[in-house]
């Protein structure tokens, strides 16, 4: 897999969300965050780690975007398509970059115009909120709006190439749990189990391991985001890992439970039910459903139809972050295009308070969904 | 190292925010970010890696801080010693969280009075534009402002745990660097060392490893935020390796500079200068000091004084985040208390626009500064 995109698929995506800005009369998008920056440049770093400095894409009703960002950045951002970079030596107490962006604004958006930030659901502001009223002040006869989710939209539908970068992130996560056997049984520490299968990832061949989280107890766990505990692994224990891990910046997002030593009779149907309401979702996953239809296909078989539980919903987009739009949930209309990346997620309760949950990755074709991560059949894998 | 803190230090912080709130006229913090949240409930999760969903909590001018945070963390929470936990069913496409986020505040505030976000250098509002819209007209005869810069005074200064964790944290990396010369050599792929480093830091400990960074080059590289590309080492490379590695929730942040072969003379006068500038800043670094005398004496020798480079500073805070204030800079007048912990990182030229940056941690105490990592001698370690 070739390293990053060509300056076609930028040129692209640019023509691509000018159109969707015009529709909407946005003479410019203001871009903060990793994701969105790297979206339109390129620009692939871990150095957004550091909350010290912000970061600031410009992208004109016409013509290439604009990077105005620290001159740490320079040298990297000059490696990109990306022509126009204004630099300003960061941190700045007495003004961090704030007024090179609003000339920048000024500069590109005529006077009565719109200047739209991404504000919707998942969604933030990357930068400072002294910093964002001085900027409002500083741009004078502009507007700032939300950008009525036309970022939200683009990013949604994946190309080709985005599709086979996820493709290869799911196929390593693969890899890695198909060797949990070797690095987890009974007596092995959760923190071990942990530590062992960050590495398996990077072994066959991941960038890094943003995410990984999971549990372990009797017939289930208490939930799917907690960290690891020093708790040793012990028979009848169901051990889930659930990791995002990342190649050439695109991640997977799915997970495996495992037993330890053989399940008992409600640990197998438990997850057989859960394979039972992934496949139903896959089944009806093409162009023209919605998410919701997903969402009402899952919860049917494993809360009877309840509509849904805690974890608040039952899958959902994913790409250059963990989780992107749109949600598996009774009220998200999105219809589904090819092109679009889910996970398929229900979970399921089993005894004393405690879940299972089970994921997947899949992307929309014309003719339905197609697998990325290597699917699990409805017997669990036996840790010893 | 027993993980996490006792109930009694998360009394002890809460105490001293509320004396800071107190003397600025706060009613109640509103905190969105995963190292704020976490700072004063002990909640560690990777789940913050999901942009999809807000976090609260609000610490009140008395009493204990509310969480209101979606239900799928309800289970984590209750784990911590937080008692109050509000929650809903997220993502929730009509609202989000911000009636009960609204209501929460208008029950804790008291008319007339101030709700503040942090909103200065390296901070951000972590929930959507428009719901942070939504709250400020919901919540009725409050005002929200800023917090006036308690938070990150009150993170700044280091209780003595909090300083054995970011220890644990650079011992891990202290020994992972050391192997290095076993994974990397001519011929190595970057893109290799960094998987294989990412592995050591792993197998030495680490919990995980959320920021690495590095370069390799004739005689320097040309930034220290590049992701790896699949280039060979080539004898006559300084490879130059940058962690930011966690263990129980805290980070290290230094790296190392190899020399693939023997250095040229040029490498080697460079990278001396770079450790007598951290041994300037060390030697002056204590309790009265400025974050800035701390610049100064580094820049002087690394620039001859030229008052820093592109890289913006030469060190900064650390702890929960990879990067904290202070930072240091000519304009940074932070007074070295004991109890802070530091990067001193000096930057120098070397050659065709390449650089070598060179990085260890420091913590203050009563006497002056100590090593967190195990400090570099002037001699670069070689690889074959």
């Amino acid at each position: 897999m070739a390293p990053g995109f060509s300056p076609d698929a930028y040129g692209l995506r640019l023509a691509q969300i000018q159109a969707r800005m015009a529709r909407v009369g946005i003479a410019a998008l203001l871009l903060t965050t990793e994701a969105d920056v790297r979206y339109f440049t390129g620009y692939l770093t871990r150095f957004w780690e550091s909350p010290t400095r912000p970061w600031y894409l410009v992208v004109p009703a016409s013509g290439d975007p604009i990077a105005v960002i620290p001159s740490i950045g320079a040298a990297l951002m000059q490696t990109t398509w990306i022509a126009d970079i204004r630099t300003w030596r960061a941190p700045d107490y007495h003004d961090d970059g704030v007024t090179l962006l609003a000339d920048t604004l000024t500069e590109v958006v005529p006077k009565g115009e719109k200047i739209a930030v991404p504000s919707g659901n998942g969604t933030s502001l990357r930068m400072p909120l002294l910093d964002w009223d001085r900027l409002q002040k500083q741009v004078k006869d502009r507007y700032f709006t939300n950008d009525r989710g036309v970022m939200c939209a683009q990013r949604m539908v994946k190309s080709d190439t985005e599709i086979e970068k996820i493709a290869a992130s799911c196929a390593v996560a693969s890899r890695a749990f198909a060797r949990v056997p070797d690095i987890a049984a009974a007596g092995t520490p959760l923190a071990e189990v942990f530590r062992r299968f960050q590495m398996l990832c990077l072994e066959e061949g991941a960038d890094w391991v943003p995410y990984l989280a999971g549990g372990a107890g009797q017939g289930g766990y208490a939930d799917v985001i907690s960290p690891a505990s020093d708790t040793p692994l012990a028979t009848g224990d169901v051990l889930m890992l659930d990791t995002g891990l990342v190649c050439d910046g695109y991640f997977c997002d799915f997970d495996r439970n495992y037993s330890v030593g053989p399940p008992s009779q409600d640990t197998k149907i438990a997850h057989a039910k859960l394979i039972e309401a992934t496949q139903a979702a896959f089944d009806i996953a093409r162009p023209g459903a919605r998410a919701s239809d997903l969402f009402f296909a899952m919860d049917h078989i494993v809360t009877g139809g309840q509509g849904g539980s805690d974890a608040g919903r039952l899958g959902h987009g994913l790409g250059m972050q963990l989780t992107e739009p749109p949600s598996l949930i009774a009220t998200d209309d999105t219809v589904l295009e090819p092109g679009m990346v889910l996970t398929l997620e229900p979970g399921i309760d089993t005894v004393g308070g405690r879940i299972m949950v089970h994921e997947e990755n899949i992307v929309i074709r014309d003719s339905g969904a197609q697998w990325l991560s290597l699917p699990s059949g409805p017997d669990m894998m036996e840790l010893k």
